[in-house]
């Protein structure tokens, strides 16, 4: 089903490229353009996810002018800073869309730049990825059963935006930028930060135990360490740029945790069986409701 | 090959069980008998992971004096309660293995009961589970590549664990118990307690946003959450019980972690980019050399 005529792409990466390739897939564009570093533009036209690529601001300039749905598929920061540029040459008919993960921010930004026009916007983000970065974790089926968070936007391009993503098999969900972004602090931004800080952690314990121990340790670690640390092989660029981009709901999630070590390391401490065995009873009767 | 002829398995949860149906599978006993809640019996049983069962003292002394390989699959507070039963019956030429997650406390109390018939015992520490609880858990094929850590015990005793433990498909390392213990808390008892406490936070998250938002949860999350969390649905008994017979190393360990996740609050709180980047590019580094 086309849903546009020239859809737009700006970054290639695990989202912008599995956008590109469903797309293509789905048919949802009678034309797809991407902008992107080289090596992603490369791989995506190796791949037929994309019908031409640019990658100078000029050439950009000309396809933001061309283009009637221009998905912005960048890292938070670097939306921010095309933000200008993409308002300057963006149609008053066409729609655009971001996939960050933070939504408060970018539509502050949305809001400063476009001023009358944020009408054009619609937030969308998608909960998906990738543990690899770039081109080469994009696959076409990464949204199939995924859900794409939406909003802020009309109640029309909210509605283009359902569209759009049901077709690329994902299910949708409309919700403010601030609960938006305090439901993905605690949910997935804390997670990743605390894998990072395990992996950290075991870092600094190699170092206290010598070289040889170091060596030894991936033959020692079990399914449970390596799935609770597999985000912590996610881009250090991007989780910097999320982390940051939603710092005070990500600190508040933070504070949370926290709280919840604290109590889990008190009961430890002081040898407390009763409040350990209650804790960890609340908290694995919890993870088994989640699961889908 | 046939490794002994009489072999006794305390406990028919994810451990015992995965014992006995692979002791059974690889033909290493003449008979398996069972030592367990009626339940496991009755499911291992069903499934001839065993041939006989018993569930009394009375039984499982007349049991203990018929083996000549006895395994202690249960957990590390059971092991220390029936070890006084155990050291009565046990045959002067029988080998005595435990498969706790923890050893130096164990082998603590192997010696104080046992005496000098300590050098009858062996330990030996499979890095496997799952997050189902009992004998639902247990598979044949569980040990199939996994890493079992052998240790303390005689050098004969060690090479019968090692041909015990490699005939059912696992690889052998000997390790001190207090190496042993300082690893296993990095690596396995601290993610447990973080993915614990992750489970934890997110309750009190969903308790402040009240009952919709408790409920719209589920269909949230991304896979990121569920594969870092999902060692918080393993069974509350089993990690009490490890948590306290660890107790030490684990709170070192939960130092370590603090001080990491420290850090990365740090940069966070002060939108500090370069020291965040930093510290989450040696994470993803380090992560990516991890994985075997």
């Amino acid at each position: 089903m086309t849903l546009c005529n020239r859809l737009l792409i700006l970054g290639l990466g695990v989202i912008g490229g599995s956008v590109a390739l469903a797309a293509k897939h789905y048919a949802l564009a009678r034309e797809v353009t991407g902008f992107a570093q080289a090596e992603d533009c490369q791989a995506a036209l190796r791949s037929q996810a994309v019908d031409r690529v640019c990658s100078s601001d000029a050439e950009l300039a000309v396809a933001i002018e061309a283009a009637d749905f221009v998905v912005l598929a960048l890292p938070v920061k670097i939306v921010i800073e095309r933000l200008p540029l993409v308002a300057k040459h963006l149609q008053s008919n066409a729609i655009l869309m971001d996939a960050c993960s933070v939504k408060s921010v970018v539509w502050e930004k949305i809001q400063a730049t476009l001023g009358e026009r944020s009408q054009q916007y619609v937030g969308a983000h998608p909960i998906a990825g990738s543990h690899l970065s770039g081109f080469s974790g994009a696959r076409a089926d990464l949204f199939q059963g995924a859900l794409v968070t939406l909003g802020p936007g009309t109640p029309p391009l909210l509605k283009r935006a359902e569209i759009f993503w049901e077709s690329l098999g994902a299910r949708t969900s409309a919700m403010s930028p601030q609960d938006h972004d305090a439901l993905y602090a605690q949910v997935s931004h804390l997670p990743h930060l605390v894998a990072f800080g395990l992996v950290n952690a075991l870092a600094e314990y190699a170092k206290q135990h010598g070289a040889a121990a170091a060596q030894a340790l991936p033959g020692q670690l079990g399914k449970g360490f390596l799935d609770s640390t597999r985000i912590a092989a996610s881009s250090p660029d991007l989780w910097t740029d999320i982390s940051l981009s939603n710092r005070s709901a990500l600190l508040a999630s933070l504070d949370i945790f926290e709280q919840q070590i604290t109590l889990l390391k008190a009961a430890i401490t002081n040898s407390d069986e009763v409040s350990l065995k209650a804790l960890l009873h609340s908290a694995s009767e919890f993870r088994r409701t989640l699961e889908r």
